[in-house]
């Protein structure tokens, strides 16, 4: 059990590879190696330069270290110095003791010769931190500790104390750390693309080049571009932090709910060799000498899975869209939580499971993360609200209800809009207000929709062909979830396949109609996005700022 | 609350689009329409002659029905059938009475004009069913059950008894099934490329175009080619439904795990703008009008949100490598099991919790899945000997204790290969055998691998530069998880890239070393292949075993 344990806090000048010969690089050629040539002499003389620069400061530091008293009480993390566990803010009680913190600068100043203040952070929460000249604390550490680059992690040993008056301007607004020790962690750059304080106020809904750049306080107003440009920064927001609790909750809370019933988890192909669920959405891969495609939905493996005799399944996986939607709630990447079942009698039987599946989910969000809620309710006011059926059971009403609502309402919608549309984003959120008014929820079902609207391998409802047995889930008026009974019978998936203008016995439907062929139950399923469960819960203004590194038509990156 | 409640059993004649026009297809012109007009008139002819035969078939049936008294106890599920629940035959008991089930029809002979048996099939499970005749089963419902095709999903109602002797060729030897009831579900074609109880038995190693088709005593042998190409008939064999449900329980202990220890889950985006690691095994996709690549790991990401604050963050999500690489442990597509964690003071930290972690998923795979392990056991021998260390904590060697013992069995590393190479897979194998025999254990840990064989954002040992601060996790002998102390300061990691001839400056890093240059804290971390966990725990011959749909440079279906 060989173990050579050292000291690894980051060392700058242990650079590993100083003097190292640089590996060949690349699709090396003449001109390449003349420009890298070229490249390398430029870049010497550029470290010498800095190397001098170096030097001098050296020797400065040196004759001023000479005369300071706490000299070993800050800069770099001595090697000697005791490595005590750290204690997290959230776990700081009022009695008067000596803590060592790790933290982010928010905030550094002087104040005097004498006296400097840091605000430190961690995951966005705040407590001030105080510096005052006494032995043996000099002039030179406070200095130091005042001028610290915005964003630094530091290692601070200090004194837990209360304050005279509460820190307004912190999370912890009553205590605060008197500073005896501050080593650095990892400097930040001096100048960063924005502040993470900054950040913490909600970005402005719409944005145009001659938007205002700072608020009526004068604070800079960081556009929504701006934060996701510069997501790291943006994520250590206290607001991001809590999204994205909320966000890994919604996972944790899907597979706890499936887990529990049994449900198997499964990991389908995302390379897929055909491009079966609508051509024009789907991006297509080079693999190796031919084409491929992303999968834009797990939904005919999931199917084969329960052709497969594995009867209840799930999913949590990357879903790829290729649509070219610049919109508030689309992504060309998102996080699909899919699931598919067998049913003994009736596909009501996986409708019920599904609903109360979103009811566990989302009641289980307020409770776990109560606190998590409250923060995110600062900047989006409507965090807080989400209305859940008082029953405990979704509310379930038929897709025809919502056309009588709707119609009460005074939008109506003629015959042929009934059975070959279905309700346009606006009139899906006016339903989504009239049933918030009427029934007191936000997340609502609706069933059986016109089969003209719905994918070929839905089942159409036995007693009325106009209809299909399918649902939508809806939050706050905006779909979360699609799903159905799907059809199990080969000839009537190959005529519905027909009636959709789709050839079945086109390249790639082969394996996934075979499966049926081959003796397949009745089942029936649905594909939830994580994000927009993430986005109509907290009530957000942009799905992307229910995601990580959000991916749209335009973005990239980061 | 409106609810049309219909029976969904399947049935064919309710195809909802007959007589529904068919939507246009993509692409129309005039010559496609040419040959669609052919082509409808082909399909008409061959329609209009099935239809006649039914017609025939009909008839002939409703003369034999007639005279059946027991027409309304097989064929057709009835709407009027009692939609009593069903029973699962892991639930039977040896009590005497009545259930009704849905199985597979996994074989069925009729033995005499009164006598047919069936063997029925559940996830695996097989039991007898036999049919005799005696008031109301009459010999038109012998000669139905006895001809069921076999795969098709069928009800049965029926009385549980003891047979006279066990029926050694089912799974449940001491229970059958006697016939009142027999309705089809599901009709499996006549003809099916495998036969389940075929693919039973394990694959052929190897398999060339002159190996014998049938084994020792006259069975088929179905390579593994064919076990995939015809995959949805492969995962319903018992062998297969087993080992699904481990590669379910990998993904439920990691997550367990990581959620027990405060982690976040996270999605990061697979669609990435540049290949950042390493360009000739990533896979091209076409981004709207721009290039896009597919993730080959979410290594950078998972660091970035360490730099965002998120201190411990997992991650399930596909791997994408264009590896061409045709052997039994490569895929182009598997599952990532990924964690990153920040540390106090040592990469030890991180490293004793990955250990913990497989530790954990490994020691309950044995102890939640034994019932999953004998099964598997029966096929492939080596299922249920993977040797846990005795004190439930990892061995861990260094990597020179690796090369040290090799040396002692008579491999010797020149120190050129030690300090460049890495072990090859016949030495990490041998090496695999040598601690088997030495510490008893099939799970092990090798820290301080060469920096020369790491990439870039691997800490180097800041003792000793040749070595880095890195792990491999080994399962008999092969490697399951690669991880290390990654650089969290902005000039040693630049330094690092150069010395690898990578450019800091290349277009894909800048959003990566960005986070960086604002301050990020120390951590390590690692990333597994759920599918080789799953292979090696098991001792399968191939990762494609342990895939649901595998994927590799030469398949792309189902």
């Amino acid at each position: 059990m060989a173990d050579s344990d050292l000291p690894t806090r980051p060392k700058p000048e242990e650079t590993p590879a100083a003097g190292a010969p640089a590996a060949p690089a690349e699709g090396d050629s003449k001109s390449a190696s003349k420009n890298a040539a070229k490249k390398a002499a430029k870049e010497k003389a550029k470290a010498e330069k800095a190397a001098a620069r170096a030097a001098q400061e050296k020797a400065q530091a040196a004759a001023q270290e000479a005369n300071d008293t706490a000299k070993h009480l800050y800069g770099q993390l001595p090697e000697t110095e005791d490595v005590n566990p750290t204690t997290r803010f959230s776990d700081f009680t009022e009695e008067e003791k000596e803590v060592t913190v790790v933290a982010r600068v928010d905030n550094a100043r002087v104040q005097s010769a004498k006296l400097a203040f840091l605000m430190l952070r961690q995951q966005g929460q705040k407590i001030q931190a105080v510096i005052a000249a006494a032995e043996p604390i000099s002039r030179q550490m406070i200095k130091y500790t005042g001028g610290l680059n915005v964003n630094s992690i530091v290692q601070v040993t200090g004194l837990i104390k209360k304050p005279e008056i509460p820190i307004s301007s912190a999370t912890i607004q009553n205590l605060e750390i008197h500073i005896r020790k501050v080593y650095m962690i990892s400097e930040a750059a001096q100048m960063l693309p924005m502040q993470v304080k900054d950040a913490e106020r909600p970005p402005p809904v719409e944005t145009t080049d001659d938007a205002p750049q700072v608020d009526s306080e004068g604070a800079p107003i960081v556009t929504l571009k701006t934060r996701l440009d510069n997501r790291v920064l943006d994520l250590q927001t206290e607001t991001s932090q809590a999204i994205t609790w909320i966000s890994s909750g919604v996972a944790q809370l899907f597979s706890e709910y499936m887990i529990k019933s049994g449900s198997r988890w499964i990991f389908t192909p995302k390379l897929v060799g055909a491009a079966t669920e609508g051509g024009s959405n789907v991006f297509e891969v080079k693999y190796f000498k031919r084409n491929g495609y992303l999968a834009q939905s797990p939904q005919l493996y999931k199917q084969m899975c329960i052709a497969g005799d594995m009867e209840n399944v799930f999913e949590i996986a990357p879903v790829f869209r290729a649509e070219d939607s610049n919109t508030h709630r689309h992504l060309t990447e998102f996080a699909g939580l899919d699931f598919e079942k067998t049913f003994e009698h009736h596909y009501h039987e996986v409708l019920e499971f599904a609903e109360d599946l979103l009811v566990f989910i989302l009641s289980q969000l307020k409770e776990r993360y109560a606190a998590q809620i409250a923060t995110i309710q600062k900047s989006y006011p409507k965090a807080g609200d989400f209305k859940l059926p008082k029953n405990g059971k979704a509310l379930r009403l038929n897709y025809m209800d919502g056309v009588a609502l709707l119609k009460e309402a005074g939008v109506d919608m003629s015959e042929q809009e009934r059975f070959e549309n279905d309700f346009t984003t606006a009139m899906e959120k006016q339903l989504g207000q009239i049933i918030r008014d009427k029934y007191d929820t936000d997340f609502y079902v609706l069933d059986k929709f016109p089969m003209a609207v719905r994918p070929f391998y839905t089942k159409a409802d036995p007693k009325d062909a106009r209809f299909s047995n399918s649902y939508d889930f809806f939050m706050r008026g905006e779909e979360i979830m699609s799903g159905a009974q799907r059809i199990n019978n080969i000839e009537e998936l190959e005529a519905s396949m027909r009636s959709k203008g789709l050839d079945p016995t086109q390249e790639g439907f082969e394996d996934y109609l075979n499966a049926f062929r081959q003796g397949c139950p009745p089942h029936a399923g649905g594909g939830l996005g994580l994000n927009r469960i993430v986005m109509f819960f907290l009530g957000l203004p942009n799905v992307r700022l229910a995601s990580l590194f959000p991916r749209d038509p335009q973005r990239l990156r980061p």
